[in-house]
């Protein structure tokens, strides 16, 4: 038997056993359910994955709802794209800019209540498909918000509703809730190479 | 001094070297150029990710092209949502299904083939601000694209445009390449506790 005929053989049986595994854990999975995914890390893609699922969302035609932790500096992309669909997605920026950038704890702390009232409301909503609490970690991290209080408000959600949470340095009791939990390694930053966060794919 | 009033002091004296490294960081960085990104991994949000920064270049009014080397099942989130805008984003659904789907190598390779004649155009195309190559790992990986081939058509892109390729295993002289890269890694999967995938989630 030729080399590329035996390579095609190996192939194609890899693939049925591939296929057989996949197709019964298919079978075997219960059909829907909320999740919770967590997204962290150091490395590019948290918030641009939460974006994506929002997109994914909108495209079976679920209502949304998003609330941003931290404000940048000017309008991002994904606010000024996502913001042509209120009917469809309820866009909340609430936060006051980095932290190092405020450079004020207690107006942060506040910034995060007002924002963390605004996510319970959608956290309460049935209609509500998906929820992004985009940066939640963060604000988690700086100790700006109870963690119990947020624990408890993310289980008592409709079950049904899935939410996403980015941000570096997730605390270890949500990741325990998730469902869904990413580390997003830098392998490289073009910031790294000295250049600057680019339109479409930073901001 | 009070224990609170220190901690905010030294909260404050923080972000304020936080914000002086970040603030020289931005005033050195050149404005504006085309970056590759790689997103790779097992961990879920290599697409959503790239999906994000579609909305992301949208919002901004960049006009965008999508291939998607990997067929699903059925049509994805995404696919129903950003073919609403044919006028902003031109988008290819190119592969045959996942390699343990078609279990046939030949069709395969001329699927991954006919995606990358239409990537390559997108490629020479200085209208395009974003071209999203989703799955192209996969590709490369099990030998269906001549690599050589697509590491100079990336190179040979216009200046200004942004590239993202998504998927496992992403092969070593693109990462070398690359501006910015990700790997996903898994914390954990809802996958693992036998749910199965959510439509907004990884439909």
């Amino acid at each position: 038997m030729s080399e590329s005929l035996e390579r095609e053989e190996r192939h194609l049986a890899r693939m049925l056993r591939k296929k057989a595994v996949i197709d019964e854990r298919i079978a075997n999975a219960p059909n829907e359910c909320g999740l919770l995914l967590v997204l962290g890390g150091n490395g590019k893609g948290k918030s641009s994955s939460a974006f994506g699922m929002l997109a994914r969302a909108m495209g079976h035609g679920m209502e949304c709802g998003v609330v941003q932790f931290i404000k940048g500096r000017n309008a991002t992309g994904e606010e000024l794209f996502f913001r042509r669909f209120p009917e469809q997605v309820r866009y909340h920026v609430m936060g006051e800019g980095f932290t190092w950038e405020t450079q004020d704890r207690q107006r942060d702390i506040a910034a995060a209540e007002a924002a963390w009232a605004v996510s319970r409301q959608l956290l309460r909503d049935e209609s509500i498909g998906l929820v992004i609490l985009d940066e939640l970690n963060i604000a988690l991290k700086h100790g700006y918000l109870d963690l119990e209080q947020v624990l408890a408000d993310l289980q008592a959600r409709p079950p049904m509703q899935h939410v996403v949470v980015t941000g570096r340095g997730a605390k270890e009791e949500l990741v325990e809730l998730a469902d869904t939990v990413t580390e997003m390694g830098m392998v490289k930053h073009a910031f790294q190479a000295g250049i600057r966060a680019q339109k479409g794919i930073e901001l």
